[in-house]
């Protein structure tokens, strides 16, 4: 093949070592920005990851709980899944949301997107607040027969992220997010100074 | 070989389909949740992420500039580094300081600990925040050739984490953790307020 350019990367080679519905694994053969010869392999995601921050009227969110294969442990997380990397990101949070958990939401508004691991992966996560939330049934996927929903105080699920009970990285970041944005002034006041009543407890009018 | 658990999963066959000296790729035989077979790949790397947010006695801190090769793109970061899975972090976190950014620091504290990308990879990270800082110079690997360095206010670098300037996760939870631990208290109060003059600033003695 031609070399490529991946900014100060050479790209001379590269192969599929490994590939099945859900990811392709690459090798590259590379010259390093220092001109050395190197070997590079990334695990590359078919799917964008998708989360997201249900929050009710009453500051309330939802965790879901799942058994989780790759790292053979339980975690507890925001509702996510994952979309084709060429699907409206927005369609895929309602669906999973929905799915995991019955709720269907009627506003939705994008509060992260970011890398999830770019030393190793080219995976992408783009995050959602959603409110307005009518109750349905959850329909979830043979991977996630054995699923929990909680339902819990906004604060209580970040505090549970910042203290590391909540160990799943994108959940972490869709709180934090989700706190910033409260704390920042981007909510209704009342509702905000619900999710962090301690931080906010001046904040409502 | 003999069928395992992992949790509501059961293991019917294992195998490697891809390594290097960073990761193993591994594909799983699988009875789902559900009770339907099914098939599971993991990207297990063999280190353990570790990052650091180095903090100044004037509120300022470090971050490092480099173009992923994953994503083909620049990204301004907390200091990262791979250490090996039974290596100790906190001598990792030592070590990727000096080598990318040149500065030595006294105090490290543990700061997060989380799964990075749960669903298909078993990769774990852990962050530090590290004081008491001593200027020395880089030594960095051919990959980090092309690194930048750049000192900034904390609250300046939360900032670009919390607006998706900075987009890589790692250092997106750093940040909120760092942050997290100067508005409840963990840190001096006034170095605390300098981290975050604007919702702290009443809060040094």
């Amino acid at each position: 093949m031609t070399e490529t350019k991946r900014g100060p990367w050479t790209v001379r080679a590269e192969r599929t070592v490994y590939e099945n519905p859900w990811i392709t694994v690459s090798e590259y053969d590379v010259i390093q920005p220092d001109g050395s010869p190197g070997l590079y392999g990334v695990m590359e995601p078919k799917f964008l990851a998708v989360g997201v921050v249900p929050l009710f009227e009453n500051g309330d969110t939802l965790l879901v709980g799942q058994h989780r294969f790759a790292l053979d442990a339980f975690s507890w997380e925001c509702p996510e899944g994952g979309g084709a990397n060429d699907a409206d990101p927005l369609e895929t949070a309602r669906r999973e949301l929905a799915e995991e958990t019955g709720w269907r939401a009627s506003h939705y508004r994008e509060i992260c997107s970011f890398d999830v691991s770019n030393s190793v992966t080219s995976e992408r996560a783009v995050g959602f607040l959603a409110t307005g939330l009518d109750p349905g049934s959850p329909d979830r996927e043979g991977s996630e027969a054995d699923m929990e929903v909680r339902r819990m105080p906004f604060h209580q699920a970040y505090e549970m992220a910042m203290s590391g009970t909540i160990r799943d990285g994108f959940s972490i970041i869709l709180l934090s997010a989700a706190a910033h944005l409260a704390r920042t002034g981007g909510l209704d006041r009342a509702l905000a100074a619900r999710m962090l009543p301690e931080e906010l407890a001046g904040a409502a009018p």
